[in-house]
């Protein structure tokens, strides 16, 4: 997996928090997740099917960051992961596949996106089940971590 | 959504737990998901792309029923969800997902898998989001519960 392809969802996703959430993200280098482990509160999960590859993206969000994202984005100060966050962290998912999407189609790349999932428990884990490497993207913000993992077979 | 779309999922998740984990599941009556939760510790997600529409599948397992899986399929006994457990809900998920599509294609449903995501994580739950139904497949066993989830748009 090149560059080319992971970039898009580097920037769509910081472009949707930042202009939706008003939170700037801050990405660290993309790696090869092999030891590392992200573990997050609420993930939003979406799977991905080309012409001659399929995939699967999630992003990762902790609590405190997702909370915050929530209460700048629509005025809600929550304690919690409730309906609102999960529907919220959803819009993100589709967000940031879907204008990664758009920009990895214009370089040749075509794939179609499944319905995402959202998982919310404390400290999940993900693990892709693939044939290639795993990729992971960590962020960091001023209320938490996020975490894009993106594989491709 | 209908039965004819939903019966292979139940149908190859018993087979499967039944021939490769020795673990008679019974499954109960499909339902609508509106207030029931399913809550798990481990869980198999997998995207679907077809021509017409989209969804998503997800099959999570209590713990202590994971556990008793792996030890009845391949003689380990584990105390917790590790690296093991982990691909082999992997495995269980593509087969069920595989076998799902293999009857469907049959009669006429034809989708495409992404790759399979596996969640850990104490009393986790999952949300799809979708434009249609989620269809929740509570099951029993002798060591815990499962349940499928399925939507499609």
């Amino acid at each position: 997996m090149n560059v080319e392809f992971i970039n898009p969802f580097i920037t769509a996703l910081v472009n949707v928090v930042g202009m939706m959430g008003h939170t700037e993200l801050t990405s660290e280098k993309p790696q090869i997740k092999d030891n590392v482990v992200s573990m997050g509160d609420i993930s939003g999960l979406i799977g991905m099917v080309g012409q001659k590859t399929k995939g699967s993206l999630s992003i990762t969000f902790e609590k405190s960051l997702a909370l915050r994202i929530m209460q700048r984005m629509l005025g809600e100060k929550k304690k919690q992961i409730d309906e609102d966050v999960i529907d919220m962290i959803g819009e993100i998912t589709n967000m940031v596949s879907g204008g990664a999407k758009n920009d990895l189609s214009k370089k040749g790349y075509e794939f179609d996106m499944a319905t995402p999932v959202i998982v919310s428990g404390s400290r999940h884990t993900i693990d892709h089940i693939h044939d290639g490497h795993v990729i992971i993207i960590p962020f960091s913000s001023d209320s938490g971590k996020a975490f894009i993992e993106i594989c491709f077979d």
